[in-house]
């Protein structure tokens, strides 16, 4: 039976990026080594970083000025770097959910935190909008995507302050206007590779503000100038990052991707919207996000979920568990879930519909 | 032509490892799903970093009171997190090569660092001794095997305060006596996986110690309450790390690994004894390494090293090229390195004696 992965991350990858790397890991193009084996200073992995780092700009259209690293650590260590590098008075946030709130949380080590707007009081249905952005704070820290909740921020803001952003769950799922960005980072494990990577976009220009003392491995400047290899980098998960780079470009990069990730998310939005059983969980309408769909039963059924949830399990559909702090269902539907895994399980919940 | 992968680190791995990561990846353990799609929650990947934890304590013989976690950012990382814990006044290091030095730079950002040994006025040639370890120290810090210089310190020394170890390029060569450490930190990417994990085996009783407020990410008792999952760990890494295990089990664990380690390169130390044409490096014949073996053609024949390394290419033996500051050779011969690699190197210089 063909499973359909829904999980929230690590999650679904595209075929492509699952066989090539396998393939790689038994031997890496043919040279009789396996990629957990070649030196991360070999002309073998040199190519593979650099091509990786090349895509990831072209797919995204970074601009000039602008660098891309492969680092570890995931957004948990960039919750630190990025106040450790750039917070020495005062930095923006808005808490758009627990990720938001735990990057805040590790900001306040460094300085002073402004969180400027918060739906944390409606339980994260909404991203906050109206606020005002102080113009004396080094930079504005917001999370695009918040993956328990489903709500996403679908566009690049304007900011009088450098804009630092979590787009962990959402990258690559739209194109981007990297230039608003002063930074971007993201955790590879949704939709770009495997877990222990984390991609780093950032403008150069910001490295000129760095004052503190700190830890080599947090400092960007290091990664910028090494070139992401100050120390060994995942060569692994690099190599998995590139094939669906690869992957993407063929698939015709983010104006196609966003067009299908629209088509799947409508399509299962309207399901849930017809069908009598279901209801959106929290998420604000205007803030529904295209890669996180969460989605309980009415009240009147809430009795049925576990029966619903077996029921599409028996159909190979997992991971649709919503988080606790949520309930219901959570359909993580990111750029390698085909439209066919996103119509299956629209057909489960019409079929239980039908049979319940 | 089969490859013999003489690399510092990313290295040589079991093929067992290779075989099974890449099935894995594939489709781990049948249910229809690759090792980088599943969460690092769920119930197979569980089992896991469980079975990988509990299998490096056997093999090991980690006493109670120990926990082990498998994190990311490689040594590099640990460099700060150790100082940074347990620096709270003074700590004490032993200098004995570049990756030492590292480890020392950053602790200086945390308190005073006594460098109460150094063997830098000698090139590394050898691991320090009789020196005095400051009995206020909040720790002693050492690196155990020195992969540039081929240095290794091959017992478990005695310290009147916690003693703390970089033991990357030489963990599960030898039985080790756990007891005797406080902290001891490994880099996989040489005897236990790829790289981006790194292994840490901690004295729970130390995280007592700890007073400075850090970034969540650097707290080692938070990553012991979490085991290892505080954040998405390198599920990948982590699975290949437990398949090295499993396959050193097989092998006869640490007894049987150290003397075939033994073997390995007393025949390649015997052998560039002999050759007229080789000699050891930098390392002093007390504290050759048994992981890293350097090399040098002597003097007289200085300009017949392009043509050797030419010659044991051919012959499909890679990543024998010295580090530049010691020149000629270096042959890593890790855990995974089978006797018939070093014999084919062996067998190398000995027909290149023959025929130059």
């Amino acid at each position: 039976m063909k499973k359909y992965n829904f999980s929230a991350g690590p999650s679904i990858l595209p075929e492509f990026t699952v066989k090539k790397t396998a393939e790689a890991i038994l031997n890496l193009d043919g040279i009789g080594l396996s990629l957990m084996e070649i030196s991360h200073r070999s002309k073998e992995f040199d190519a593979v970083i650099k091509q990786a780092t090349e895509r990831m700009k072209e797919i995204l259209s970074v601009p000039e000025g602008y660098s891309v690293l492969f680092l570890q650590g995931g957004a948990s260590l960039q919750f630190s770097m990025v106040p450790c590098n750039f917070l020495n008075t005062k930095a923006a946030y808005v808490d758009t959910g627990v990720w938001a709130s735990k990057a805040i949380k590790e900001a306040k080590l460094y300085g002073e935190v402004n969180v400027i707007a918060s739906s944390a009081g409606s339980n994260y249905d909404r991203i906050p909008t109206n606020y005002a952005i102080p113009g004396d704070a080094d930079y504005l820290h917001i999370t695009t995507n918040n993956t328990i909740y489903g709500t996403e921020l679908k566009k690049d803001i304007d900011s009088p302050v450098p804009l630092i952003a979590d787009a962990s769950s959402d990258i690559l799922s739209r194109p981007m206007d990297v230039s608003k960005y002063a930074l971007i980072y993201a955790g590879a494990q949704k939709n770009i590779g495997p877990s222990g990577v984390v991609v780093v976009i950032l403008k150069n220009s910001l490295l000129e503000k760095v004052k503190r003392p700190m830890p080599t491995m947090f400092n960007y400047k290091v990664h910028v100038e090494n070139e992401s290899l100050y120390n060994t980098p995942s060569c692994v998960g690099i190599y998995a990052c590139l094939q669906t780079l690869i992957w993407l470009k063929d698939l015709g990069g983010l104006k196609a991707m966003h067009k299908l990730n629209l088509e799947k998310a409508g399509l299962l939005y309207d399901e849930i919207e017809r069908n009598r059983y279901f209801v959106s969980s929290v998420a604000n309408t205007d803030d529904r996000s295209i890669m996180n769909v969460t989605f309980i039963m009415k009240p009147e059924y809430k009795e049925l979920e576990p029966k619903f949830q077996e029921f599409a399990s028996s159909r190979g559909m997992i991971g649709l568990k919503g988080h606790r702090s949520v309930g219901g269902f959570r359909a993580s539907i990111y750029n390698a879930m085909p439209f066919e895994g996103v119509k299956a399980l629209v057909d489960a919940m019409k079929e239980f519909e039908n049979q319940v």
